[in-house]
């Protein structure tokens, strides 16, 4: 299996200071500040990242899930909302909601959310933060 | 505190399947697909985007962290390595490895490395992966 691996670079203090990150895969990259983490400059942040990741990860896991039930679906997409709060230990990712729409012929509601919520559960991004970050869906057919 | 959102579609079969992503903040998107994601093809996926969140919350964080020691740092880069093995219950992000460089003027090596290991355990992406996915750090001072 392979391992991934990205990048980052911050200057300068906290607040006044500039960051820049970067994959390897020379696709992924671009500069992040306070602003573009806490603010409403314009800019990625690593919630913004994480929420891409999950939402990524689980397109696809579910996807291979409905496959594996007999009833593919055409099409997966998952919006993933990632807030982050601060708490007394510090800012803190505190839930991660993802909203799903399915494209997936012959199968039922009920065998559609079931596989729904297991994927949530159990794709691998979402077992990276299990446990920590509350994981919320909302999966519907289209 | 904001809510950072984003988005991916997945389009077909888990193997022969394409799939996009992309972040509200409008920097960051492209496509991926299992041979991204599993074999050496062109773009990202989630475990990249995991360290790239990973190495730009580490890098802001560390920054702040030695900035409140009195001994701000002028330069923190960190290099995210993310691990992938297959493990009997899937897919499993296991190991995310900091390799950290930083040039802090006045600041013992010892505080340090304390520093930098408080926040490899601490900073808010660090917090939502811990317990699940190993963190390791090689940190250093130039």
């Amino acid at each position: 299996m392979p391992t991934r691996h990205s990048s980052a670079v911050w200057e300068g203090t906290l607040r006044e200071g500039k960051g820049t990150y970067s994959g390897e895969s020379g696709t992924l990259g671009g500069k992040y500040s306070f602003g573009t983490r806490f603010g409403d400059e314009k800019g990625s942040n690593p919630e913004e990242l994480l929420a891409a990741a999950e939402a990524a990860c689980f397109s696809m896991a579910l996807s291979g899930a409905l496959e594996r039930n007999g009833t593919p679906s055409t099409r997966v997409e998952t919006a993933a909302a990632c807030t982050v709060e601060k708490q007394e230990i510090g800012f803190t990712v505190t839930t991660m909601k993802l909203t799903v729409r399915v494209t997936a012929p012959g199968i039922t509601n009920e065998a559609f959310q079931a596989i729904a919520a297991a994927t949530k559960d159990g794709c691998p991004i979402s077992r990276a933060i299990k446990g920590n970050v509350a994981l919320e869906i909302d999966a519907a057919l289209e």
